[in-house]
């Protein structure tokens, strides 16, 4: 039902700019998307490291001042004693987390939602502690003309979503915390419903159950509430860890269309469908029993994290759906579909 | 600092009247509290198992109907191959899991605040799927002439906040949830600031950093935004796990005496005291280095739980500060203080 686009991956980690000098582009993945002035916009997750030298152990941070983050490099000798590794994912130093690699994000520009250009320099990157850790997997939407972006923030207080708002993509205005640690995958509908905001979130699960679909309401985009769990993993191999919301939910006839993704056996990860009810969007009125889109060709299955389809920006463009998805956690891809074709699936 | 009331445990398991036939009270502790009509209301965690027999093992559910919630006994062969216990809190049973207790809340009344008549059933207990496994810790505020309460709800899908409201402690309205997985230790402030109702919460923290205290504000009481972390465990043995709020902040005219609950190693439970600023409560201008309080008395180092003294309920009865705490997830205790004593020695 989904037709790969033939550039793919459409956009890899070589095409990105690093941000300093001394870090590298890891990963250039998980892009928001939406339509601006003609053109195609990305909002990419742009995964950074250092380059490496022989005895030595150097990782990307950021410090900050008034208002603003500014990158670094911290360097640690490979034979401290007090220096541990954290598997791939950072170092330990001194009651202190280091991570391996810090994401921010970046714009690109494409008028046939192939071709894009990546702007030279990031869009939305850590300018306080609360995001430290970095800034990622945005999501895009556009209400009454403004496009809100939100975005997973990483600290040394865990992670959580973060909102900001633009008109031009050009000015940016950060708006806070929206939904508290530990919370990511959240998805604004383009309208208000009843009069209030709607969202999916996230929230992570260590207790009971597995981390599942929320529905939240809110007077403001700013303030939440009405919480209600609405979708959980079900027992298949494709869903057996968690589930999690994509894109801003698609205004159908039969309802709001959402493409989600779920990490099965194995963390691998897969797209699944479901549209909920136009006028009680917390009620599923259909969902998938089998993936709209799983990882097949080699790009999905091998690269940083092999295995691994995600989308998180998706947009109807003369007709047709594009689906911009991170694969393996590494390049940005292009899928093609109709709102018709997934509905006919369901 | 503190006094300990001659007459502690104050309540006990043994004081609450069972709410359904073949249950047992084996908790009456950690009670929200505020003054009404002249007389002091608590609202206790009553947790409750099952009586057992030779052979069987009996658990407490809920089954729903009509928006109410009837306490059931599930039982189960002890030799069933498919039962399995998980420690000491519950069962696990064909991908299911079973809590070997759950709590409701009841209310107490007491003129002299020592000596409490207990309600011969429930005020709050699990209504729906989402309060499944138990209503927990209530924390009750004053504000504008209505209280409202807000406690912890545990379920399939993790454990929560939820809100709910009441002018007489005989009608009880359920607002919903207000602070999504997993998330508890909510104190709401009595009074709004800067034209907001503000909070305290606790998220748990499964990545990097420790579960800590967050601020977080709201136009309606319902939806909550404008998130921050304010206050972390410190290194130290007291806190070395994890710090969550207590009862409602009072007001002094040093600013909004918070007194926390800190958990450090070896699990134990000890509490601490914590002023914020009166205008900017997202601001810690004291706070203090050693325990106000800990477990040192026989009932608060043995019991349910030994090595727990835990707070959320907290009244200004007679210009002294009355404490009621949970003593080792068990019985309900009382302290006494005052808070020019409280702020002297941060």
């Amino acid at each position: 039902m989904f037709k790969r686009c033939q550039k793919n991956p459409i956009i890899r980690p070589a095409d990105v700019r690093p941000s300093a000098e001394g870090y590298q582009v890891v990963g250039a993945f998980n892009p928001g998307a939406t339509l601006f002035n003609n053109e195609v916009i990305l909002l990419l997750r742009v995964a950074e490291s250092c380059v490496q030298e022989q005895g030595k152990i150097r990782i990307p941070v950021y410090r900050f001042s008034e208002g603003r983050g500014i990158p670094e490099i911290k360097e640690f000798d490979a034979h401290d004693p007090d220096v541990s590794l954290k598997d791939t994912r950072g170092v330990f130093y001194r009651g202190k987390d280091y991570l391996s690699s810090i994401s921010h994000l970046r714009l690109a520009r494409s008028v046939d939602g192939i071709n894009f250009t990546v702007d030279p320099t990031p869009f939305i990157y850590p300018c306080s502690p609360v995001e430290a850790y970095g800034t990622e997997d945005a999501r895009i939407v556009s209400i009454d003309g403004t496009f809100y972006i939100n975005y997973t923030i990483v600290s040394t207080d865990s992670w959580c979503t973060a909102l900001a708002s633009t008109n031009d993509f050009k000015k940016l205005k950060k708006l806070g915390i929206i939904f508290h640690p530990e919370n990511k995958d959240v998805s604004i509908f383009p309208q208000k419903i009843n009069n209030k905001y709607i969202a999916l979130h996230r929230p992570n699960n260590s207790g009971f159950g597995k981390a599942s679909i929320w529905y939240a309401e809110s007077p403001d985009l700013l303030h939440w509430g009405n919480h209600k769990c609405i979708a959980r993993p079900r027992h298949t191999a494709y869903e057996s860890m968690k589930i999690g919301s994509g894109s801003a939910p698609i205004k159908t006839d039969e309802g709001w269309l959402c493409i989600y993704h779920a990490k099965g056996d194995n963390s691998r990860y897969s797209l699944f469908g479901m549209v909920l009810d136009l006028e009680q969007p917390w009620k599923v009125v259909k969902r998938s029993t089998m993936p709209l889109f799983e990882p097949e060709l080699e790009y999905e299955t091998t690269g940083f994290f092999g295995n691994v389809v995600f989308t998180n920006g998706i947009v109807i463009k003369d007709g047709q759906l594009f689906m911009y998805y991170g694969s393996s956690d590494e390049t940005t891809c292009l899928a093609v579909s109709s709102v018709e074709q997934i509905l006919c699936s369901l």
